[in-house]
């Protein structure tokens, strides 16, 4: 630790800021005026942002993991001597955590539980499962998937990482007996998996990813979780393997289409649980925001490299 | 690793010994007859032991974790010259992992999602909680507490473990951060915890460890999960705090009564889960005792301490 001050500001004042003046505290800096400061952290919009910034303004940590819109309002580039840095990553924790509870709801029994009214425990008994000595495939290697392995790990489930380049994944957390396999050999994971969590980007290339074929190779006991985008799973060949019993439930925060509409039959099978997208609510964005602030205000003291930076020329 | 070729016995022929087999290969040791053998694993009930043991037999793995049964046969008291484990322990994972199932569904509001048709997210988002520094204390650190821990402690929640001495909760998994106090302090926590796990064996002095008074320090937004035996819960008070709102709700694998009866409030209040202490079925257990065994003879092949050695003496 460097004996230097390292004076960083905090804006707008609304909505309060007394979370993220903690955590430039917690990472070692000490709060300043925007005159004085080496470093800003903001957490209001694009549209509130500073016309003007000190020259001694070296990074400026923006709050939302999507930048977009701070590329749109021009503020990047009005400030190309700036490093900015993004919240992406900060809000993977909440939405691992909701994947990791649709998963062990669906593996245990729990919509079923919740429907009785009467003790019946010999009827249960065979459809308590566990994850132990199961294989989970996690589809997507980026911020939730890399936060859900080290969630899945200690309870004994064997993990194939899917990612792009197939480049072993790895990070706090995360064994060396992850095995990572690339996407394009995808295919040969449906049939050795006994459940898969979606947590990759929606794009093009990942477009009903899940199908009929692929739910075909499931097998009857597995869970299929979804926190990334509704349009990796082909929905109406997901509906018909959950009403044939081909697989044994879904965990969908996602859908297609979104808002799912009522009377939709993902409402009223009882082997899907539906949740509205909610896995990272509003209430919880501030605290993971400021858990990034503290990180990255430690890396900007130590003068290590910052997490999520934003790359003017990718526009991300 | 010795070269020496330890020989141990399986029995009995039925149920499949498949699975121990494989588990004493695990362990490093060799399969034999019982007449040849140095130790025996026994997946069989007290009805069927052996009558006799050849003297060869050193060690000799008892499939229950409470052995009562076999000191009632008199099976210890015929070979006193043998050392007998039990499977106390074994089966500690699978009920953790339900713990954990609980707690995370009751703090995301899963109870309320499964009960909707309708997407409605703004309605759901203030409800979805997170266990990220959140503090869940866990009442008794056995093998149900310590399993427990590795589990949460991933998810950012901080632990406070309660034992009878007061002595740091270590094992594997678990970090220096876990805060343990000694059970006659547990009056002090309630009011400083945000969920409770409780996981202590029921004794005279556990029944009714938590009443109106204990339920009234939590806070509208505590769970209280209990997996271990339904009388350390006054069940009347708990559905009073469940009804009034006083706590956000409870997670039951045991009751009092048990079986609870058709008509009682839990069965009807929305923020209670009740699952028919199913949390360790009897498809789980086998594979469980296996990797208990394969964990034993390891240590008997390398002539460590053995798991979970009963003592004559103290009759577990």
């Amino acid at each position: 630790m460097s004996d230097t001050v390292v004076p960083i500001a905090v804006g707008p004042s609304r909505p309060d800021p007394t979370l993220l003046v903690k955590a430039v505290g917690e990472g070692g800096a000490t709060l300043s005026d925007l005159a004085e400061a080496r470093a800003l952290i903001w957490a209001g919009g694009p549209g509130e942002f500073p016309d003007e910034l000190p020259a001694s303004i070296e990074w400026v940590q923006l709050p939302a993991a999507g930048v977009e819109d701070w590329f749109t309002a021009g503020i990047l580039a009005r400030h190309p001597q700036v490093r900015f840095t993004s919240a992406a990553g900060a809000f993977a924790n909440s939405v691992a955590e909701h994947a990791l509870m649709l998963l062990l709801a669906g593996v245990r029994y729990l919509p079923e539980h919740l429907r009785a009214a009467s003790w019946r425990q010999q009827d249960f008994f065979p459809h308590v499962g566990t994850l132990r000595g199961k294989t989970v495939t996690i589809v997507g290697a980026g911020g939730i998937g890399r936060a859900l392995i080290p969630l899945l790990v200690p309870l004994g489930a064997q993990i194939i990482a899917v990612n792009r380049s197939g480049r072993p994944v790895t990070g706090p957390g995360i064994p060396d007996s992850v095995e990572t396999v690339p996407a394009e050999q995808l295919g040969k994971i449906w049939s050795r998996t006994d459940h898969v969590v979606i947590a990759a980007p929606a794009t093009a290339a990942t477009r009903h990813l899940v199908g009929a074929e692929e739910l075909a190779r499931l097998k009857p006991s597995s869970w299929i979780i979804n926190v990334a985008r509704g349009s990796l799973i082909d929905t109406d060949a997901l509906v018909a393997a959950l009403a044939s019993g081909a697989i044994a439930g879904a965990g969908l925060d996602v859908t297609e289409p979104e808002p799912l509409p009522d009377g939709h039959p993902l409402w009223v099978l009882p082997n899907a649980i539906v949740t509205p997208h909610d896995s990272n609510p509003p209430q919880l964005r501030l605290a993971a925001f400021a858990d990034h602030v503290a990180a990255n205000v430690s890396r900007f003291v130590e003068g290590r490299e910052l997490l999520a930076p934003v790359d003017p020329a990718r526009g991300y």
